[in-house]
């Protein structure tokens, strides 16, 4: 099987489970509440469909791991729901937190129903994430279950450790690169490489293989995020001058910027100046891509890719399931196969 | 040992485990991030000390009843962290969602530093909780670690459902009496009951004991918001009609407005056409206790205060905890001892 034919067979599983997880909180008079939570997995409303449900990445991850560490993937349905409740449940915060009204094209839980029961929701997905791990037990012994928490948990501190990071650079100018790597590590890399180490686990990799994974799916983080903010500045969205999806118009303290920031030039003269508007962002993007700034994060992303790929040889992962892996990073990283 | 004599042992002890979790937050370029959780837990910054704590009446009971079920309270240190972690982290949600500008007489965490910063907080304190749940693997084996993790999902669970009731109602008058006690349940019992049952566990009792003590704490959770309810109106703060102490101006669902609203008389009529003012606090409450409110509260209070007794005896708590835990149940049922 190559990648796509793993997602073919995997993902209905991973929506069956989800849902499974999700009707803990399907009962009579709840049912509203268990409706923004649907709505929100991109289950049910308005847009409810495939382009609402996210890619699932993550899950894929969980399960791809146990599959190339040697185990069977199955069993390990709970985590691979577990993490994207995780990643679900920090979507609904951060739109709260972003003021953002629009998710995947769909308005956001908040703006339908406000923000105390956004909170509440988010809450909900949160904790039902955690119940999911423990439904682990059903096909693992305690010890693993108690170890797949304790890594989740530790991604989960992590991501709230990121988010703090991120709300309290918002309109700062003095951002190091060294604030920025902890930052994306917690709010990229962190849940990423805690999605592969737990699916090795559970696939019985030995301690130094999971630790190979776990550096692989770190770096992989590292690398993607890189890669995403050549896009949000570069990609052909960006440039457009007509939306908005431009990181410059978001004032995003992204990889480029911070170089750009750092180099003290024209474009660090213009960002403090203040907002940049549509009409400016094509000019801005090459004046940036001018000064070396895009050269810069492709540089860092190539370089963060190699470490992942070094630690996924090094992993030694197996089978077609193995390849599928390698597969999936490239795809990640838009790098072509 | 008396209930006050435990009361000095565990406290200090309580409040060193709530530290050593919250240090995970510790870091030099985290550190407004910690103090804002060592604020609202009320250690640090204006008006720290004992009033700005609470009275830690949740870890509390985990300790008692791991010593009244027989077992040694000590290594159950991580699991009171974990309950009053998880109280906290509703109150800091809460807070936000109901808009309050001040608890315990200090300023909200959302006052002080906005909604963003107080989402994340409350986030992160509880997934501090969990970490601290599974920090009993130090003592206890995996199944137990996993059982208790899934006693205190559930009961977490709970609290959204409740929050979700609580939210929904707020503007409603429809509210049935099995309505407020399922969020009761949610809100208050699912919880204390939660750490009464993870003690006992944790202290080694049989399932049919555990039993017995888990259904001891939900009924003495919903006796003591019964009592709570009726001191909201009548009791000296709120019939002073000085402040807005009183559950009849904040507008709140309690047991003796649900009886009222049932009642549909003099008292249904005044509350359906709108806020009720300071000055017409003690006339409301006069009235609302002629049509016979009062009197049913305190009925409930007595008959679930009986049961949560009668299933304490059941329980067979032992030695000084277990009469400690006795009076514990009186001393929050405001029962002379």
């Amino acid at each position: 099987m190559n990648l796509k034919q793993h997602f073919e067979v995997m993902l209905p599983e991973i929506e069956t489970e989800l849902q499974r997880q999700a009707a803990r909180l399907d009962a009579t008079n709840l049912r509203p509440f268990h409706e923004m939570l649907t709505y929100h997995m991109g289950w049910t409303g308005e847009g409810a469909g495939k382009e609402a449900t996210g890619k699932r990445i993550r899950p894929l991850t969980v399960l791809l791991a146990a599959a190339s560490a040697g185990g069977d993937w199955k069993p390990a349905l709970p985590a691979a729901a577990a993490v994207e409740l995780v990643h679900n449940f920090s979507l609904v915060h951060d739109d709260v937190q972003d003021n953002s009204p629009k998710r995947r094209g769909r308005p956001t839980v908040w703006t339908k129903w406000g923000v105390p029961m956004a909170i509440n929701v988010g809450d909900a997905l949160f904790v039902i994430a955690f119940q999911s791990i423990m439904d682990l037990s059903r096909a693992y012994p305690a010890e693993s279950v108690v170890r797949a928490s304790v890594i989740l948990q530790e991604a989960c501190l992590s991501l709230t450790r990121g988010q703090y990071l991120d709300m309290a650079y918002e309109k700062r100018h003095d951002l190091s690169l060294e604030d920025y790597w902890q930052m994306v590590g917690g709010k990229t890399s962190a849940l990423l490489s805690a999605c592969i180490h737990i699916g090795t686990l559970l696939g019985g990799a030995k301690d130094a293989e999971q630790e190979a994974y776990r550096q692989f799916g770190y770096h992989l983080g590292l690398a993607f995020q890189a890669q995403d903010d050549i896009l949000g500045i570069w990609g052909d969205e960006a440039v457009t001058g007509k939306s908005t999806a431009s990181d410059l118009v978001e004032g995003k303290n992204s990889l480029p910027v911070l170089f750009g920031l750092d180099r003290q030039g024209q474009f660090a003269k213009r960002w403090k100046r203040g907002p940049i508007t549509a009409s400016e962002v094509a000019e801005v993007a090459s004046l940036l891509e001018r000064e070396g700034a895009k050269t810069y994060a492709e540089e860092i992303a190539e370089r963060e890719t190699e470490i992942a790929l070094g630690f996924l040889r090094q992993a030694n992962p197996r089978g077609a399931a193995g390849e599928a892996m390698l597969d999936l990073a490239n795809m990640l990283l838009k790098r072509s196969q």
